[in-house]
Protein backbone atom coordinates (compact mmCIF):
# COMPACT_ATOMS: atom_id res chain seq x y z
CA UNK A 1 0.00 0.00 0.00
CA UNK A 2 1.29 3.53 -0.85
CA UNK A 3 1.97 5.79 1.79
CA UNK A 4 -0.32 8.22 2.79
CA UNK A 5 1.71 11.40 1.51
CA UNK A 6 1.55 10.06 -1.95
CA UNK A 7 -2.19 11.06 -2.41
CA UNK A 8 -1.83 14.19 -0.70
CA UNK A 9 -0.03 18.09 -1.12
CA UNK A 10 1.23 19.94 0.70
CA UNK A 11 -0.38 23.57 -0.40
CA UNK A 12 0.43 27.54 0.47
CA UNK A 13 -3.02 29.08 0.99
CA UNK A 14 -4.77 32.25 2.19
CA UNK A 15 -7.20 31.30 5.01
CA UNK A 16 -9.67 33.99 6.13
CA UNK A 17 -11.68 32.95 9.85
CA UNK A 18 -13.90 34.84 11.01
CA UNK A 19 -12.79 38.09 9.64
CA UNK A 20 -9.13 37.77 10.36
CA UNK A 21 -6.67 36.58 7.34
CA UNK A 22 -3.95 34.10 7.87
CA UNK A 23 -1.07 32.35 5.48
CA UNK A 24 -0.53 29.00 6.29
CA UNK A 25 -0.46 25.54 4.54
CA UNK A 26 -3.39 22.95 4.05
CA UNK A 27 -3.29 19.36 2.81
CA UNK A 28 -5.49 18.96 -0.42
CA UNK A 29 -5.94 15.44 -2.66
CA UNK A 30 -3.76 14.23 -5.22
CA UNK A 31 -5.86 13.29 -8.74
CA UNK A 32 -4.13 11.92 -11.05
CA UNK A 33 -5.15 9.88 -15.24
CA UNK A 34 -5.05 6.48 -15.30
CA UNK A 35 -5.44 4.95 -18.57
CA UNK A 36 -6.54 2.13 -18.97
CA UNK A 37 -5.26 -0.35 -22.32
CA UNK A 38 -6.93 -3.72 -23.04
CA UNK A 39 -5.33 -5.98 -25.98
CA UNK A 40 -3.39 -2.63 -26.80
CA UNK A 41 -6.23 -0.78 -27.52
CA UNK A 42 -6.85 2.09 -25.04
CA UNK A 43 -10.16 1.67 -23.47
CA UNK A 44 -10.67 5.09 -20.97
CA UNK A 45 -8.94 7.22 -18.73
CA UNK A 46 -10.11 7.66 -15.61
CA UNK A 47 -9.84 10.72 -12.82
CA UNK A 48 -8.81 9.34 -9.85
CA UNK A 49 -6.35 8.77 -6.79
CA UNK A 50 -2.36 7.75 -7.32
CA UNK A 51 -2.50 3.83 -6.06
CA UNK A 52 -3.73 0.59 -6.12
CA UNK A 53 -4.10 1.00 -10.42
CA UNK A 54 -4.26 -2.61 -11.12
CA UNK A 55 -7.54 -2.85 -8.55
CA UNK A 56 -8.81 -0.43 -10.39
CA UNK A 57 -8.11 -1.51 -13.90
CA UNK A 58 -9.73 -5.00 -13.20
CA UNK A 59 -12.02 -3.57 -11.27
CA UNK A 60 -13.04 -1.39 -13.75
CA UNK A 61 -13.09 -4.16 -16.81
CA UNK A 62 -15.14 -6.64 -14.75
CA UNK A 63 -18.02 -4.27 -12.83
CA UNK A 64 -18.65 -2.53 -16.29
CA UNK A 65 -19.67 -5.91 -17.70
CA UNK A 66 -16.53 -5.92 -20.16
CA UNK A 67 -15.02 -9.08 -19.18
CA UNK A 68 -16.80 -11.68 -17.25
CA UNK A 69 -14.53 -13.37 -14.95
CA UNK A 70 -10.87 -12.89 -13.78
CA UNK A 71 -9.90 -16.18 -15.55
CA UNK A 72 -10.10 -14.01 -19.10
CA UNK A 73 -7.25 -11.89 -18.21
CA UNK A 74 -3.74 -13.06 -19.44
CA UNK A 75 -1.73 -10.39 -17.97
CA UNK A 76 -1.32 -7.04 -16.17
CA UNK A 77 1.39 -4.76 -16.69
CA UNK A 78 1.77 -1.46 -15.06
CA UNK A 79 3.57 1.51 -16.37
CA UNK A 80 3.37 5.20 -14.93
CA UNK A 81 -0.30 6.18 -15.47
CA UNK A 82 -0.95 2.71 -17.69
CA UNK A 83 -2.22 -0.42 -16.57
CA UNK A 84 -1.82 -2.29 -20.10
CA UNK A 85 -4.16 -5.89 -19.33
CA UNK A 86 -3.99 -8.90 -21.64
CA UNK A 87 -7.09 -10.92 -21.81
CA UNK A 88 -8.74 -13.45 -23.73
CA UNK A 89 -12.43 -11.74 -24.20
CA UNK A 90 -15.19 -14.18 -24.15
CA UNK A 91 -18.46 -13.06 -24.41
CA UNK A 92 -17.48 -9.64 -25.27
CA UNK A 93 -15.45 -7.82 -28.33
CA UNK A 94 -12.81 -5.19 -28.10
CA UNK A 95 -15.03 -2.87 -30.14
CA UNK A 96 -17.97 -3.44 -27.82
CA UNK A 97 -15.08 -2.75 -24.61
CA UNK A 98 -14.43 0.29 -26.49
CA UNK A 99 -17.87 1.55 -26.41
CA UNK A 100 -19.15 0.63 -23.16
CA UNK A 101 -15.87 2.46 -21.71
CA UNK A 102 -16.38 5.37 -23.30
CA UNK A 103 -19.77 5.64 -21.76
CA UNK A 104 -21.57 5.37 -25.07
CA UNK A 105 -23.30 1.69 -24.15
CA UNK A 106 -24.79 2.50 -20.76
CA UNK A 107 -28.22 1.89 -21.58
CA UNK A 108 -26.77 -1.62 -23.79
CA UNK A 109 -25.43 -2.89 -20.35
CA UNK A 110 -28.16 -2.02 -18.49
CA UNK A 111 -29.87 -4.48 -20.37
CA UNK A 112 -27.14 -7.20 -20.23
CA UNK A 113 -26.92 -6.80 -16.75
CA UNK A 114 -30.48 -7.69 -16.02
CA UNK A 115 -29.76 -10.60 -17.91
CA UNK A 116 -26.91 -12.26 -15.80
CA UNK A 117 -28.82 -13.79 -13.03
CA UNK A 118 -26.12 -13.75 -10.28
CA UNK A 119 -26.55 -16.04 -7.20
CA UNK A 120 -27.46 -14.21 -4.40
CA UNK A 121 -28.76 -15.99 -1.06
CA UNK A 122 -31.94 -15.07 0.75
CA UNK A 123 -31.36 -16.52 3.85
CA UNK A 124 -28.32 -14.04 4.11
CA UNK A 125 -29.22 -12.16 7.19
CA UNK A 126 -27.73 -9.08 8.72
CA UNK A 127 -29.57 -7.46 12.29
CA UNK A 128 -29.89 -4.15 12.03
CA UNK A 129 -27.27 -3.60 14.99
CA UNK A 130 -24.51 -5.50 12.86
CA UNK A 131 -25.00 -2.77 9.81
CA UNK A 132 -24.38 -0.32 12.34
CA UNK A 133 -21.41 -1.36 13.85
CA UNK A 134 -20.20 -2.06 10.14
CA UNK A 135 -20.85 1.57 9.42
CA UNK A 136 -19.03 2.79 12.59
CA UNK A 137 -16.28 0.79 11.53
CA UNK A 138 -15.83 1.84 7.66
CA UNK A 139 -16.25 5.99 8.89
CA UNK A 140 -12.88 5.47 10.89
CA UNK A 141 -10.99 3.89 8.71
CA UNK A 142 -11.60 6.69 6.38
CA UNK A 143 -8.09 8.34 7.17
CA UNK A 144 -7.59 10.05 4.18
CA UNK A 145 -10.87 11.64 3.98
CA UNK A 146 -10.36 12.85 7.42
CA UNK A 147 -7.44 14.74 6.39
CA UNK A 148 -8.60 15.82 3.41
CA UNK A 149 -12.04 16.11 3.24
CA UNK A 150 -12.21 15.22 -0.33
CA UNK A 151 -12.90 11.13 -1.07
CA UNK A 152 -15.18 8.59 -0.99
CA UNK A 153 -14.83 5.40 0.61
CA UNK A 154 -15.52 1.89 -0.50
CA UNK A 155 -15.35 -1.70 1.18
CA UNK A 156 -16.32 -5.11 1.08
CA UNK A 157 -17.02 -6.86 4.20
CA UNK A 158 -18.72 -9.97 5.65
CA UNK A 159 -21.05 -10.39 8.50
CA UNK A 160 -18.59 -9.41 11.34
CA UNK A 161 -16.18 -7.23 9.42
CA UNK A 162 -14.05 -5.12 6.86
CA UNK A 163 -12.23 -7.35 4.66
CA UNK A 164 -10.98 -5.02 2.12
CA UNK A 165 -11.35 -0.82 2.01
CA UNK A 166 -10.54 1.74 -0.40
CA UNK A 167 -10.75 5.45 -0.73
CA UNK A 168 -10.56 7.49 -3.85
CA UNK A 169 -11.81 10.88 -5.38
CA UNK A 170 -14.15 9.46 -7.28
CA UNK A 171 -16.99 7.05 -5.60
CA UNK A 172 -17.25 4.84 -8.59
CA UNK A 173 -13.26 4.00 -8.47
CA UNK A 174 -13.48 3.50 -4.49
CA UNK A 175 -15.87 0.53 -5.42
CA UNK A 176 -14.13 -0.51 -8.38
CA UNK A 177 -10.48 -0.61 -6.38
CA UNK A 178 -12.39 -3.24 -3.26
CA UNK A 179 -14.18 -5.29 -6.32
CA UNK A 180 -10.92 -5.36 -8.23
CA UNK A 181 -8.88 -6.33 -5.30
CA UNK A 182 -11.65 -9.23 -4.69
CA UNK A 183 -11.51 -10.65 -7.94
CA UNK A 184 -7.56 -10.28 -8.01
CA UNK A 185 -7.01 -11.65 -4.62
CA UNK A 186 -9.66 -14.74 -5.21
CA UNK A 187 -11.70 -13.26 -2.03
CA UNK A 188 -15.69 -14.91 -3.01
CA UNK A 189 -18.00 -12.46 -3.36
CA UNK A 190 -20.80 -14.31 -2.20
CA UNK A 191 -22.37 -13.54 1.48
CA UNK A 192 -20.48 -10.54 1.10
CA UNK A 193 -21.92 -6.81 1.92
CA UNK A 194 -20.89 -3.70 0.15
CA UNK A 195 -20.50 -0.37 2.03
CA UNK A 196 -20.08 3.12 0.04
CA UNK A 197 -19.88 6.54 1.58
CA UNK A 198 -21.49 8.40 -1.41
CA UNK A 199 -24.64 8.00 -3.30
CA UNK A 200 -25.92 5.07 -4.62
CA UNK A 201 -27.23 5.94 -8.61
CA UNK A 202 -27.98 3.23 -10.83
CA UNK A 203 -24.31 3.84 -12.50
CA UNK A 204 -23.07 2.55 -8.84
CA UNK A 205 -25.85 -0.53 -8.17
CA UNK A 206 -24.98 -1.81 -11.53
CA UNK A 207 -21.37 -2.36 -10.91
CA UNK A 208 -22.76 -4.34 -7.81
CA UNK A 209 -25.42 -6.35 -9.92
CA UNK A 210 -22.77 -8.12 -11.64
CA UNK A 211 -20.88 -9.43 -9.22
CA UNK A 212 -22.80 -11.65 -6.04
CA UNK A 213 -22.76 -9.25 -3.34
CA UNK A 214 -26.73 -9.16 -2.31
CA UNK A 215 -26.21 -6.34 -0.11
CA UNK A 216 -25.22 -2.21 -0.52
CA UNK A 217 -25.16 -0.02 2.51
CA UNK A 218 -24.82 3.38 1.93
CA UNK A 219 -24.10 6.65 4.43
CA UNK A 220 -25.60 8.65 1.71
CA UNK A 221 -28.96 9.03 -0.32
CA UNK A 222 -30.09 6.42 -2.80
CA UNK A 223 -31.73 7.34 -6.41
CA UNK A 224 -34.84 5.69 -7.64
CA UNK A 225 -33.21 3.81 -10.54
CA UNK A 226 -31.04 2.18 -8.19
CA UNK A 227 -34.02 1.02 -6.11
CA UNK A 228 -35.90 -0.29 -8.74
CA UNK A 229 -32.58 -2.36 -10.55
CA UNK A 230 -31.90 -3.54 -6.49
CA UNK A 231 -35.54 -4.74 -6.63
CA UNK A 232 -34.80 -6.48 -9.74
CA UNK A 233 -31.53 -8.43 -9.29
CA UNK A 234 -32.28 -9.27 -5.36
CA UNK A 235 -29.93 -6.64 -3.86
CA UNK A 236 -30.89 -5.44 -0.33
CA UNK A 237 -29.92 -1.67 -0.77
CA UNK A 238 -29.76 0.51 2.76
CA UNK A 239 -29.17 4.35 2.89
CA UNK A 240 -28.62 6.96 5.11
CA UNK A 241 -27.20 4.09 7.21
CA UNK A 242 -25.87 6.69 9.93
CA UNK A 243 -25.81 6.03 13.69
CA UNK A 244 -28.40 3.53 14.85
CA UNK A 245 -30.87 4.84 12.11
CA UNK A 246 -30.95 3.11 8.99
CA UNK A 247 -33.49 3.09 5.73
CA UNK A 248 -34.02 -0.03 3.65
CA UNK A 249 -35.46 0.46 -0.14
CA UNK A 250 -35.49 -3.22 -1.18
CA UNK A 251 -35.56 -6.78 -0.39
CA UNK A 252 -35.75 -5.92 3.18
CA UNK A 253 -36.23 -9.20 4.22
CA UNK A 254 -32.47 -10.45 4.84
CA UNK A 255 -32.11 -7.06 7.67
CA UNK A 256 -33.68 -9.00 11.02
CA UNK A 257 -33.47 -8.37 14.35
CA UNK A 258 -32.35 -12.28 15.50
CA UNK A 259 -31.09 -13.46 18.62
CA UNK A 260 -27.17 -14.39 17.72
CA UNK A 261 -26.66 -10.34 17.21
CA UNK A 262 -27.99 -9.99 20.66
CA UNK A 263 -24.74 -11.19 22.65
CA UNK A 264 -22.04 -7.76 21.00
CA UNK B 1 -39.07 25.61 -13.68
CA UNK B 2 -40.45 22.02 -12.90
CA UNK B 3 -42.10 21.39 -9.98
CA UNK B 4 -40.11 19.64 -7.51
CA UNK B 5 -42.19 16.68 -7.05
CA UNK B 6 -41.27 15.43 -10.86
CA UNK B 7 -37.82 15.19 -9.18
CA UNK B 8 -38.11 13.26 -6.56
CA UNK B 9 -39.99 9.97 -6.05
CA UNK B 10 -42.22 8.76 -2.98
CA UNK B 11 -41.37 4.90 -2.08
CA UNK B 12 -41.92 2.38 0.69
CA UNK B 13 -39.12 1.68 3.17
CA UNK B 14 -38.66 -0.48 6.30
CA UNK B 15 -36.71 2.11 8.72
CA UNK B 16 -34.86 0.56 11.75
CA UNK B 17 -34.24 3.51 14.46
CA UNK B 18 -32.90 2.60 17.59
CA UNK B 19 -33.06 -0.86 16.82
CA UNK B 20 -36.86 -0.72 16.33
CA UNK B 21 -38.51 -1.44 13.08
CA UNK B 22 -40.94 0.62 11.32
CA UNK B 23 -42.66 1.27 7.80
CA UNK B 24 -42.92 4.23 5.86
CA UNK B 25 -42.75 6.25 2.87
CA UNK B 26 -39.76 8.19 1.58
CA UNK B 27 -38.46 10.40 -0.73
CA UNK B 28 -36.03 9.30 -3.11
CA UNK B 29 -34.27 11.60 -5.87
CA UNK B 30 -35.30 10.71 -9.51
CA UNK B 31 -32.48 10.10 -11.67
CA UNK B 32 -33.07 10.21 -15.86
CA UNK B 33 -31.17 9.53 -18.99
CA UNK B 34 -30.83 12.82 -21.17
CA UNK B 35 -29.06 11.98 -24.57
CA UNK B 36 -27.46 14.77 -26.70
CA UNK B 37 -26.96 14.99 -30.45
CA UNK B 38 -25.27 17.39 -31.99
CA UNK B 39 -26.01 17.51 -36.14
CA UNK B 40 -27.87 14.67 -35.91
CA UNK B 41 -25.23 12.46 -34.63
CA UNK B 42 -25.62 11.30 -30.80
CA UNK B 43 -22.30 12.62 -28.67
CA UNK B 44 -23.16 11.48 -24.65
CA UNK B 45 -25.74 9.92 -22.66
CA UNK B 46 -25.90 11.95 -18.72
CA UNK B 47 -27.49 10.53 -16.07
CA UNK B 48 -28.74 14.10 -14.49
CA UNK B 49 -31.88 15.04 -12.56
CA UNK B 50 -35.14 15.66 -14.66
CA UNK B 51 -35.20 19.00 -15.39
CA UNK B 52 -33.75 22.02 -17.54
CA UNK B 53 -32.65 19.75 -20.44
CA UNK B 54 -32.04 22.69 -23.12
CA UNK B 55 -29.61 24.08 -20.27
CA UNK B 56 -27.58 21.22 -19.68
CA UNK B 57 -27.06 20.33 -23.36
CA UNK B 58 -26.10 24.08 -23.94
CA UNK B 59 -23.77 24.18 -21.20
CA UNK B 60 -22.45 20.51 -21.63
CA UNK B 61 -21.77 21.46 -25.31
CA UNK B 62 -19.91 24.88 -24.39
CA UNK B 63 -18.20 23.99 -21.15
CA UNK B 64 -16.74 20.97 -22.76
CA UNK B 65 -15.08 23.32 -25.53
CA UNK B 66 -17.40 21.52 -28.32
CA UNK B 67 -18.56 24.79 -29.12
CA UNK B 68 -17.26 27.92 -28.53
CA UNK B 69 -20.30 30.54 -28.43
CA UNK B 70 -23.90 30.17 -28.31
CA UNK B 71 -24.16 32.03 -31.79
CA UNK B 72 -22.86 28.50 -33.07
CA UNK B 73 -26.28 26.76 -32.45
CA UNK B 74 -28.97 27.36 -34.62
CA UNK B 75 -31.67 25.35 -33.22
CA UNK B 76 -32.61 23.17 -30.09
CA UNK B 77 -35.32 20.60 -29.82
CA UNK B 78 -36.44 18.48 -27.01
CA UNK B 79 -38.15 15.33 -27.31
CA UNK B 80 -38.72 13.31 -24.50
CA UNK B 81 -35.18 12.54 -23.02
CA UNK B 82 -32.76 13.54 -26.34
CA UNK B 83 -31.85 17.42 -26.66
CA UNK B 84 -31.11 17.58 -30.51
CA UNK B 85 -28.84 20.29 -31.51
CA UNK B 86 -28.30 21.67 -34.55
CA UNK B 87 -24.98 24.18 -34.56
CA UNK B 88 -22.18 25.71 -37.29
CA UNK B 89 -19.06 24.42 -35.55
CA UNK B 90 -16.78 26.88 -35.97
CA UNK B 91 -13.62 25.80 -34.23
CA UNK B 92 -13.89 22.44 -33.96
CA UNK B 93 -15.74 19.11 -36.26
CA UNK B 94 -18.19 16.19 -35.55
CA UNK B 95 -15.92 13.85 -35.27
CA UNK B 96 -13.99 16.42 -32.50
CA UNK B 97 -17.14 16.49 -30.38
CA UNK B 98 -17.87 13.05 -30.61
CA UNK B 99 -14.16 12.28 -29.16
CA UNK B 100 -14.66 15.08 -26.26
CA UNK B 101 -17.85 14.25 -25.20
CA UNK B 102 -17.18 10.32 -24.89
CA UNK B 103 -14.66 11.00 -22.21
CA UNK B 104 -11.84 10.01 -24.22
CA UNK B 105 -10.34 13.63 -25.36
CA UNK B 106 -9.86 15.09 -22.19
CA UNK B 107 -5.74 15.30 -22.50
CA UNK B 108 -6.57 17.39 -26.14
CA UNK B 109 -9.10 19.74 -24.22
CA UNK B 110 -6.92 20.13 -21.22
CA UNK B 111 -4.22 21.70 -23.66
CA UNK B 112 -7.07 23.24 -25.59
CA UNK B 113 -8.39 24.97 -22.65
CA UNK B 114 -5.12 26.40 -21.53
CA UNK B 115 -4.32 28.19 -24.70
CA UNK B 116 -7.92 29.47 -24.73
CA UNK B 117 -7.44 33.02 -22.84
CA UNK B 118 -10.50 34.69 -21.25
CA UNK B 119 -10.41 37.86 -19.93
CA UNK B 120 -10.50 38.26 -16.34
CA UNK B 121 -10.71 41.04 -13.97
CA UNK B 122 -7.89 41.15 -11.63
CA UNK B 123 -9.80 44.14 -10.03
CA UNK B 124 -13.05 42.41 -9.29
CA UNK B 125 -12.86 42.50 -5.50
CA UNK B 126 -14.86 40.43 -2.62
CA UNK B 127 -14.52 40.66 1.10
CA UNK B 128 -14.42 37.56 2.86
CA UNK B 129 -17.83 38.64 4.47
CA UNK B 130 -19.88 38.71 1.33
CA UNK B 131 -18.22 35.37 0.97
CA UNK B 132 -20.07 33.91 3.32
CA UNK B 133 -22.82 35.70 3.21
CA UNK B 134 -23.41 34.23 -0.48
CA UNK B 135 -22.83 31.01 0.55
CA UNK B 136 -25.12 31.18 3.25
CA UNK B 137 -27.88 32.10 0.53
CA UNK B 138 -26.46 29.27 -1.16
CA UNK B 139 -26.94 26.46 1.17
CA UNK B 140 -31.20 27.98 2.10
CA UNK B 141 -31.53 27.75 -1.69
CA UNK B 142 -30.89 23.72 -1.64
CA UNK B 143 -34.72 22.74 -1.43
CA UNK B 144 -33.92 19.24 -3.07
CA UNK B 145 -30.89 18.50 -1.25
CA UNK B 146 -32.78 19.54 2.14
CA UNK B 147 -35.82 16.88 1.00
CA UNK B 148 -33.44 14.32 -0.16
CA UNK B 149 -29.64 14.61 0.87
CA UNK B 150 -29.11 13.24 -2.77
CA UNK B 151 -27.64 16.50 -5.33
CA UNK B 152 -25.53 18.70 -5.59
CA UNK B 153 -25.89 22.76 -6.41
CA UNK B 154 -24.49 24.98 -8.55
CA UNK B 155 -25.31 28.67 -8.61
CA UNK B 156 -24.18 32.11 -10.55
CA UNK B 157 -24.21 35.11 -8.35
CA UNK B 158 -22.91 38.97 -8.64
CA UNK B 159 -20.95 40.21 -5.64
CA UNK B 160 -24.11 40.91 -4.11
CA UNK B 161 -26.16 38.31 -4.67
CA UNK B 162 -27.39 34.76 -6.59
CA UNK B 163 -28.34 34.73 -9.85
CA UNK B 164 -28.93 31.49 -11.20
CA UNK B 165 -29.27 28.38 -9.01
CA UNK B 166 -29.74 24.55 -10.19
CA UNK B 167 -29.16 21.37 -8.49
CA UNK B 168 -28.82 18.09 -10.30
CA UNK B 169 -27.61 14.42 -9.11
CA UNK B 170 -24.47 15.40 -10.66
CA UNK B 171 -21.99 18.07 -10.12
CA UNK B 172 -20.95 18.21 -13.32
CA UNK B 173 -24.19 18.61 -14.65
CA UNK B 174 -25.97 21.29 -11.87
CA UNK B 175 -22.29 23.21 -13.02
CA UNK B 176 -23.23 23.16 -16.93
CA UNK B 177 -26.99 23.96 -15.82
CA UNK B 178 -26.10 27.34 -14.30
CA UNK B 179 -23.62 27.76 -17.55
CA UNK B 180 -25.88 26.32 -20.02
CA UNK B 181 -28.78 29.19 -18.36
CA UNK B 182 -26.26 32.02 -18.77
CA UNK B 183 -25.51 31.42 -22.13
CA UNK B 184 -29.03 30.88 -23.40
CA UNK B 185 -30.20 33.78 -21.44
CA UNK B 186 -27.30 36.38 -22.61
CA UNK B 187 -26.31 36.57 -19.15
CA UNK B 188 -22.55 37.76 -19.23
CA UNK B 189 -20.06 36.19 -17.11
CA UNK B 190 -17.74 38.08 -16.62
CA UNK B 191 -17.02 39.53 -13.02
CA UNK B 192 -19.38 36.60 -11.68
CA UNK B 193 -19.01 34.07 -9.27
CA UNK B 194 -19.65 30.41 -9.14
CA UNK B 195 -20.27 28.64 -6.52
CA UNK B 196 -20.65 24.99 -5.64
CA UNK B 197 -21.28 22.28 -2.96
CA UNK B 198 -19.55 19.86 -4.49
CA UNK B 199 -15.95 18.75 -4.65
CA UNK B 200 -13.95 21.05 -7.30
CA UNK B 201 -11.82 18.94 -9.25
CA UNK B 202 -9.43 19.41 -12.57
CA UNK B 203 -12.54 18.61 -14.72
CA UNK B 204 -14.65 21.00 -12.91
CA UNK B 205 -12.28 23.98 -12.97
CA UNK B 206 -11.68 22.68 -16.98
CA UNK B 207 -15.53 23.70 -17.42
CA UNK B 208 -15.26 26.94 -15.47
CA UNK B 209 -11.96 28.18 -17.33
CA UNK B 210 -14.31 28.22 -20.69
CA UNK B 211 -16.00 31.20 -19.26
CA UNK B 212 -14.85 34.87 -17.91
CA UNK B 213 -15.90 33.75 -14.74
CA UNK B 214 -13.03 34.75 -12.14
CA UNK B 215 -13.78 33.14 -8.53
CA UNK B 216 -15.09 29.93 -7.70
CA UNK B 217 -16.52 28.98 -4.44
CA UNK B 218 -17.22 25.70 -2.97
CA UNK B 219 -18.68 24.12 0.17
CA UNK B 220 -16.36 21.68 -0.28
CA UNK B 221 -12.92 20.61 -0.87
CA UNK B 222 -10.38 20.94 -3.89
CA UNK B 223 -8.03 18.81 -5.94
CA UNK B 224 -4.48 19.78 -6.08
CA UNK B 225 -4.80 19.79 -10.26
CA UNK B 226 -7.57 21.99 -10.14
CA UNK B 227 -5.72 24.57 -7.56
CA UNK B 228 -2.94 23.86 -10.64
CA UNK B 229 -4.97 25.02 -13.22
CA UNK B 230 -6.95 28.05 -11.36
CA UNK B 231 -3.98 29.38 -10.68
CA UNK B 232 -2.59 29.25 -14.70
CA UNK B 233 -5.66 30.22 -15.87
CA UNK B 234 -6.42 33.31 -13.24
CA UNK B 235 -8.85 32.16 -11.34
CA UNK B 236 -9.73 32.40 -7.69
CA UNK B 237 -10.18 29.03 -6.16
CA UNK B 238 -12.01 28.87 -2.59
CA UNK B 239 -13.14 25.65 -0.93
CA UNK B 240 -14.31 25.11 2.77
CA UNK B 241 -15.76 27.81 2.72
CA UNK B 242 -18.16 27.34 5.79
CA UNK B 243 -19.50 29.76 8.04
CA UNK B 244 -16.85 32.38 8.33
CA UNK B 245 -14.09 30.05 7.41
CA UNK B 246 -12.87 30.15 4.01
CA UNK B 247 -9.96 28.97 2.69
CA UNK B 248 -8.35 30.30 -0.37
CA UNK B 249 -6.25 27.93 -3.08
CA UNK B 250 -4.85 30.44 -5.57
CA UNK B 251 -4.87 34.17 -6.57
CA UNK B 252 -6.09 35.28 -3.34
CA UNK B 253 -5.72 39.06 -3.91
CA UNK B 254 -9.24 39.12 -5.02
CA UNK B 255 -10.72 38.40 -1.65
CA UNK B 256 -10.31 41.08 1.02
CA UNK B 257 -11.66 42.90 3.75
CA UNK B 258 -12.51 46.53 1.70
CA UNK B 259 -14.61 49.46 3.72
CA UNK B 260 -17.69 49.31 1.25
CA UNK B 261 -18.40 45.70 2.62
CA UNK B 262 -18.70 46.97 6.23
CA UNK B 263 -22.00 48.26 6.02
CA UNK B 264 -24.23 45.23 5.64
Amino acid sequence: MKRLDEKIQTLPIVRFREGKQEELTDLVIKESVLSIFLNHHKLVSLICSPDHYQYLAVGFLLSEGIIQSPAEIKSITIEESCVLIEAELQNSTLEYAVTIASGCGKGVTFHRALEVKKERHFDFLLSPETVSRLMKEFEQSSHLFKITGGVHAAAVANNKEILIFHEDLSRHNALDKVLGECWLENISLQDKIVLLSGRVSSEILLKVARTEISVVISHSAVTNLAVELAEKVGITLLGFARGRRINVYSHPQRIRNFSEDLTF
